[in-house]
């Protein structure tokens, strides 16, 4: 079976598109016959399906390149490679979304059929980035990766330096709950350096709508952070020396545009009645109770939250982390992308397995 | 009971020393009197041991400070105040350490006393650093505090924005295994983009010492991950084209310094016998297991290490991600420390309930 390298494709003569690609959906029929990406014909060679490939390349004087040999030329990324291999594994059919050129390969993305589909079916169950741990990836491709639409999951499928393969989930999350109570105005707070005291709280305040922590059990005193007092005082309900401003100033004092970031997102959770609170334990902004109609009667905390810039660029193994870090808590990972003056764009992020 | 603050402590009489220094270890006595640190005299007010306190700084006329007056005037940082308030609830007597200033209060340290003993004895169980969940704390410093010494236990007591308490032990771990095996010199292996491909290893490179990943169940072609290969090539096992220079420009061109660090921690992990893999599942760089005969009867891995550079500031949220994870999956977090040229510094960080 001949099988030839140009530099950009493998094209292999009709019998090979009745093997490959009629019955195993590798590659594109292209006048009867059949054009593989270098990654497919990678997978061809791995399997011994293909014995070699000849090397066609203009500077190339005609070589037989076995799997070693064709890996060696760098037409394809290692990196694409193990996640074709594992998803094909998994029994899934798939293709190579742009060229599956050797320079961009890391950027490439896979269609990959429902399990019994194949190229020659409409359908795309999920569209997979295949990247290196080592290699950084924008929120902003994340967010375009979770676009992916109708039935159709982003996914970003992470090879670690082992050459494990780690799937990431991306969706775009509803935020929305139930958690909305009256809570009269006129409430008194004292600044102090990090917090608000509040010594003489409505009870609505801390045991219906879940701001603040008591000092004590029975304690009458209620500290509430600067941000759920920010947010207090922007309503109307919390009177403190300085107003909102006094409050965002001494969080902007530590943690400068942070805390802008955390107030937005705090304020859009509560608008959206959805009940913040400190994920510190998680090693996130914050977890969320969507449905909470008093403290006594609290449910699970759905959602880890953690504000990020717009231009945040992650490293894979924060992801890992992050993820890896809700799922032991039985929580879903969710970043809220927010500038100083922009909208919300929410995003998350779960384990995934084909 | 009279009890006057000077701006810097608050001084009662001996009635006062007996009832709160002979009985309960607040304080210390000075000439049959009493002189409380800041932090306790709010400790006793906010319990109503003390009704109030007399304002004697120059500036003040002698006013009465209650509770709330008297955390007004930032003699005490609420972070102290939390953290100390806590020890106490934990039945623990603990002293300040400094003297309670409030312009150093997150700074300062508490010595706490085991349980049935006070200030009046020579024993510290622990030394606790209160430090609020917004304020960076550096390796430098955590290493300090991981060095107090014989039976006392460095802890940082980090309060988070809502005012809840996370106690962190911090170690200094002796890192030792008993992972030894001899390999035969003369593998040869082929530099790929991001790993290192060995198409003919020797049985005792995998299955004994644990080094790189099967490509298959059953196929001979083993890959290393850079930093394995970097490792392999030093100690002169490994052949590949441009040694072990080439390994290591390749690891720098994505990871700079970063890709020297992690090589030093491994070869210092490995050098020790003890096993490193990666750690990317859980968010670390790697992933070590002490006593490995091979991989078939490999057992639990036991520490969960991260390599950082020595000037390192650490947020606590991060050190709260950490630990949480590593607390989840039963492993032990460390922090490798190590710049380019210096030897390493191991810290340990754990969850601690006194």
């Amino acid at each position: 079976m001949d099988a030839t390298f140009d530099g950009a494709v493998v094209r292999a003569d009709e019998r090979a598109r009745e093997r490959f690609y009629d019955s195993r959906g590798y590659g594109s029929p292209v006048d009867g016959a059949l054009e593989l990406a270098p990654v497919e014909a990678a997978h061809l060679l791995f399997r011994g399906d293909l014995d070699s490939v000849v090397d066609g390349r203009p500077d190339a004087d005609g070589e037989e390149l076995d799997f070693r040999g064709f890996l060696a030329t760098t037409a394809v990324s290692e990196v694409a490679f193990s996640v074709y291999k594992d998803l094909r594994d998994r029994g899934f059919y798939l293709a190579p979304e742009s060229g599956g050129d050797a320079t961009t390969s890391d950027a490439e993305t896979f269609a990959v059929f429902p399990r019994g589909s194949g190229p020659w079916d409409d359908q795309v169950a999920y569209r997979v980035r295949p990247v290196s741990e080592r290699a950084d990836v924008s929120a902003a491709d994340l967010l375009a990766l979770a676009d992916a639409d109708g039935e159709t999951t982003g996914v970003l499928g992470v090879v670690d330096e082992e050459s494990e393969l780690t799937y990431l989930e991306l969706s775009r999350p509803a935020i929305t709950g139930s958690s909305f109570h009256d809570i009269p105005d006129g409430v008194i707070g004292d600044l102090l350096a990090d917090r608000v005291l509040v010594t003489d709280p409505p009870t609505a305040l801390h045991e219906r709508a879940f701001y603040g922590q008591r000092m004590d059990d029975g304690s009458p005193h209620l500290q509430l952070s600067l941000v759920e007092a920010a947010y207090l005082a922007g309503l109307g309900t919390l009177d403190v020396d300085g107003g909102q401003e006094a409050l965002a100033e001494r969080g902007r004092a530590v943690e400068g545009e942070r805390f802008d970031r955390r107030l937005r997102a705090y304020s859009a959770l509560r608008t959206a009645g959805v009940v913040p609170k400190t994920g510190f334990k998680f090693g996130a902004d914050f977890r969320t109770y969507a449905d909470v109609t008093s403290v006594e009667e609290l449910g699970h905390s759905e959602l880890l939250v953690r504000v990020l810039a717009p231009g945040t660029v992650f490293s894979p193994i924060d992801l890992a982390l992050d993820v890896r870090l809700a799922h032991g808590v039985r929580k879903l990972m969710v970043y809220a992308l927010t500038g100083a003056d922009a909208g919300i764009e929410w995003l998350s992020v779960a384990r995934l397995t084909p």
